[in-house]
């Protein structure tokens, strides 16, 4: 990694049209253009290549980066305080406690109130089906209309760190491993199966797979979603990915066998998910405060779940992917059978082989 | 805003008396001489012009900035985590917890322990009369006396962002306000209406009431406190303000009516509080750990609160304001009736028409 | 305090062997060979220096220091914030929460995951005998491992803010204040007498006389652990401190007497602790979730500590001190009787007597 290769990707950034990112927000990848989302991949690799050569990337002088996170994510917020910390950013947490969502006057003030240093906003909101990306929009109009009004010096730029549709950090993220794997001129017709697998906890949110099928349908990748019957993902990101394939010349299929996705994939994402459909019913059960309904709804989902036991990713499907050696995925933390739980989403002998390339 | 305005400034800044600021810290505004006030306007618009023109003000190249909230204040911490931000200081929490309120050898120790990298010190305890003053004055005894002693090699300088009897914060924002909306040299006989208003919720401190008809006649204004009978502040503060207005030829009266108070106001700051008298009883109740009559009081408070519930900031008061078109202020968070609650402090219109005001 | 002197020690320095300490964690004092602790002594007093005059030792552009304390103390997480930010890094708590202690699988990926930025990882575990230590050790061959594979960029340092066997920052401050008080040059054959002292609360840790033994053995100096029979401390490290002993000419005796250890001292810090064996009990009935048991021991523990109420650091055993005058010392905060209890570890005229030495 050499200055000489900094300026290169410099000379690229020029070349892409990004001009729409300043003081806009980054909530769904699907929002955003291809130059876009290449510059973003493109600044990545610069920030990356600064930090190895120990350049100074602190691009702000001062300036507070307000993380707020409606659920706990060790995970994601050290990457975000991280982040931010390289610009040059102090992150400041604003925690309006889990269960009370805030709406209308009370989300347009407490925005403009903890904005007056803030030049980033970073919001996980990933629990209810239907809330998540409409509180981060109710956010973004705030902001905008108190920096329009001068109310704010400057227009925060809001990203999501996973909402009910999309997990823009992670599926980027992933994507950013693909290109840095097997090259990004090298991804058309990759086959990449996304595909459910067991775990022995309940709920776990639809952003990942969504947000996989919404971006990795981009490159002209073979993309396969595959999970048993009853646990569909939201129909609208489904669309989202069928016409992102039609038009980067790749393809989206879906399967209800595992085995089927695996076959001959050069790319295998399993994980499990909650469907849907239930999401929405807990999401209706927690705004009319049933607690008894959500406890049975569980108890019910725990076991849907158990009679997927089979969907493991094991050796022996391992081997049926191509020449055996599939990239395998995840976003962590995985449930790896025999060790974070009797019967996981993953084999511990794949992950072990996996896990500095996934760690990575 | 130009350079040429920030130079002017501090030329300003040079003509005036505040050398006792130094090393010393704000705890009441009635403590600080006039210089000293305009001195902490000049220097938060030379702030505000920095941050404008993008120049760094940074005037700290390392050191924490400790805050110590004895209740939630998402607004005041988020001004305070921006305010130190803009000046090179990390913000710290020290949480004691809400309950326990440290005394003697505890309050030296902990003030000593936790100053050794401190700058600042915030403070925010303004939930029982007659405490919150006093342990500000405990803790900056506790870290001069550090640093006479050599314990501390910088005396950290104490903020006051809100105690039991003054909230200079809030109150030398407000007039900073006011100074930017009417122009310093045209404060003179301005009619300020301080007043009460009806909310459904108890328990409201005085420090904002009190704050404000602290400083505002401290500027030749016409002051006027009004609120139901029951609902003083505390007298020591009524005589400051007295005080402040003879000196300052301006007026400080006071009336148990809204609509003689609102009467030809160019100014009107409705907002709700506790009276002084319950707040005591509360103070000395928790310090007896009388749970039971606490609750009664609360009770006998909000019933009491219930009878004034005409108390209200509507169109038709706004409408006997000078033009019709007085100046509308709030500390907020507002209750908006309709809005935030079903019968608040002030009309939704009325607050519509102010939104971008208040919240600048 | 002038620039000569900073250069001079930084001369020092550079006659000292300290490359392993780059790349590698700093968890046990006797860990460490005598250059590599005296290497940490001058650079402490070159920070000092460059504090005094004002110039930034700022070394870190950006970078996070995790904390992550499995218990609540202001003292250390203050000191290990101002540490942090005087080298420029940011601190990051991760609250694992105190109960939950992870293992294996999940200490190595979240050991990787919050590392992305991290330059230090200070480390506070000091509740369960046989697991602090065992748990940096832990930590550290995660991050190790990770730099390796090139999953981290950088190596973090792991800095033990307590464990259960040593409390290393305590002790080379306290090592730190003999120097500054006594001279270097000076302290070979000095008595200091460790010694147990009665507290009203229960459970406090080894930690802290067991660093000092461990640590101040090495300067040849006397050094005598005092305590009530039952008062035992882990016996690995009554080996480190007699080994340290023989090999730097100084001494290590133990006794039952706290005047036998009093008498002649030139510096005593008394200090109560918990019997080794009966925490050993504890760590096993947590580990088995017997509370009853767990709380039966507590009491038991308590009607052991009031057996020894005579273990009181008072004036009439300060008197049998070299020429009456010992240097008391304690880690804070001291149980001072008639102050902070009604019968604590020391009197409250000499805590007074020594409460500025003692905070700084």
């Amino acid at each position: 990694m050499d200055v000489a290769k900094i300026k290169e990707h410099i000379a690229q950034l020029a070349r892409l049209d990004y001009q729409d990112m300043y003081l806009n927000d980054f909530l769904l990848t699907w929002d955003k253009g291809d130059d876009e989302v290449r510059a973003t991949f493109v600044v990545a690799e610069v920030l990356r290549d600064l930090r190895q050569k120990n350049i100074s990337s602190r691009i702000f002088d001062s300036g507070l980066a307000i993380s707020l996170f409606r659920d706990q994510s060790t995970r994601t917020r050290f990457s975000f305080a991280g982040a931010c910390n390289l610009l040059g950013l102090e992150v400041q947490d604003l925690d309006e406690g889990k269960s009370q969502v805030a709406h209308g006057e009370t989300v347009r003030e407490t925005a403009n109130m903890v904005s007056f240093m803030a030049d980033v906003i970073g919001i996980r909101d990933d629990m209810y089906i239907g809330r998540g990306h409409t509180y981060m929009m109710e956010v973004a109009e705030a902001v905008q209309q108190g920096y329009l009004d001068g109310v704010l010096e400057q227009r925060p730029t809001l990203v999501n760190l996973q909402c009910d549709i999309d997990h823009p950090t992670q599926s980027m993220a992933d994507m950013l491993h693909l290109i840095n794997t097997f090259g990004a001129e090298n991804l058309r017709g990759k086959r990449m199966a996304m595909t459910w697998a067991y775990s022995p906890s309940y709920g776990k949110p639809l952003s990942v797979p969504q947000g996989i099928i919404g971006l990795m349908t981009r490159f002209g990748m073979d993309v396969v979603l595959a999970h048993p019957e009853g646990y569909e993902v939201m129909p609208e990101v489904e669309q989202v990915a069928q016409r992102n394939a039609t038009r980067s010349g790749g393809r989206f299929t879906k399967t209800n066998s595992m085995a089927e996705a695996f076959s001959g994939a050069d790319i295998v994402y399993p994980k499990s998910w909650a469907p849907f459909a239930a999401m929405e019913r807990r999401t209706d059960l927690y705004g009319r405060g049933d607690f008894d309904a959500i406890k049975a709804l569980e108890k019910e989902l725990l076991a849907q779940n158990a009679l997927h036991k089979d969907w493991e990713c094991t050796e022996k499907l391992m081997a049926t992917t191509r020449e055996g050696r599939a990239l395998y995925m995840h976003c962590l933390p995985a449930d790896i059978t025999g060790v974070s739980c009797a019967q996981g989403e993953v084999a511990a002998t794949v992950f072990d082989r996996y896990r500095t390339a996934v760690y990575r």
